[in-house]
């Protein structure tokens, strides 16, 4: 999972256009929406600019699809994550999982330098002047904390979690936490702090769900 | 506090560097800093392009001064929020106090539709690309961090919180609540939903702290 999407070497076949989509979610989770040229994915894509929008379309469609293969991706990865049951160690290992999943998909990756959440990292200095993002960013969003809501709900249902579990809190807590791991890797911070505070975050929340 | 930050009508005039400043904060905020164009910032401003370099700087220099107003503004709006003790109710209510601030600062501006901390939706799509606001997002993490971890280690040293109390772990749940708010908030999120939760978040929060 250090690698979770493809870094694909070498000029890509101008007819192989999951490539070129990987090359341009790339470029716009390094540089953003608007601070990426039509110029900067010919030169990711190894696309001229006619072959790239007869292929994938205008710079706003890229970003969209783009940032849709991100999404995909980002959910299938917190669905693992998620999938396993607490079974003989307490529900505090699930979320402890769910935070490293975060620092996993959004730590650094060494080879690239790319960090972040794709969309949350890009998609929110555009989100007022762009409804089309804005209605992604609001998108991507809903699919995490519903995502999660269905797991709490389940573990409540199996027993994991008390009756009397506030999910709602809980979820916030989570996927906000989600977003910031993101936020302050973009920012340079290290993965290892984070990681360190992964373990006494998961313990607390654990803790607040026995004794609220 | 509903309208924390001035938003001044009428054409500046070109020699009160403040008011300048204030607009190209707002424009800024609203747009991004690649989204953002100086001839953008001139309308904004009321300042033709000459005027505006020979008073304010490049781009990149008035959008640094910018965020830093905004950083000292957001300083202060917390500031005061855990300024008040926990007295008679629980420090629940301190926690309480601190989210609805958030929520304050980074809700949508019903007057001028701008939402989000202007600082985190803003310099995290340029964070990998330009280190100078790599490192003024960076900074502005550090400050809430540490204002934040400051009033958690005199709540303990009180007896506000627990002896045991995990304060690097709650405060990095805190700060990041208060980071997705504004991101929730760009998207377009309802205020409401998150003013909901502020209360059962504290409540489960200073619970953990109660029994951990």
């Amino acid at each position: 999972m250090t690698d979770p999407i493809s870094k694909p070497r070498g000029r890509p076949r101008a007819y192989d256009p999951e490539l070129a989509l990987e090359r341009a979610l790339q470029a716009f989770w390094k540089g953003g929406f608007s601070g990426t040229s039509l110029d900067d994915l010919a030169t990711a894509t190894g696309m001229n600019r006619p072959s790239l929008y007869a292929g994938l379309g205008d710079k706003r469609t890229i970003y969209i699809k783009a940032m849709q293969r991100f999404r995909n991706h980002a959910q299938r990865h917190f669905g693992q994550a998620l999938e396993a049951r607490a079974g003989d160690n307490s529900f505090a290992d699930v979320i402890e999982r769910y935070l490293k999943a975060a620092i996993e998909l959004e730590a650094e990756h060494p080879d690239t330098g790319i960090s972040g959440c794709a969309v949350v990292s890009t998609a929110t200095a555009e989100a007022l002047v762009d409804p089309q993002i804005r209605q992604l960013l609001d998108d991507v969003l809903h699919d995490m904390d519903e995502q999660l809501l269905t797991r709490l709900q389940d573990a409540v249902e199996a027993g994991e979690l008390p009756a009397n579990t506030e999910v709602g809190a809980l979820g916030f807590l989570l996927t906000s936490t989600a977003h910031s791991i993101g936020i302050r890797a973009r920012a340079g911070q290290e993965r290892q702090a984070v990681e360190d505070l992964a373990g006494p975050i998961a313990q607390m929340l654990f803790h607040a769900t026995r004794h609220s």
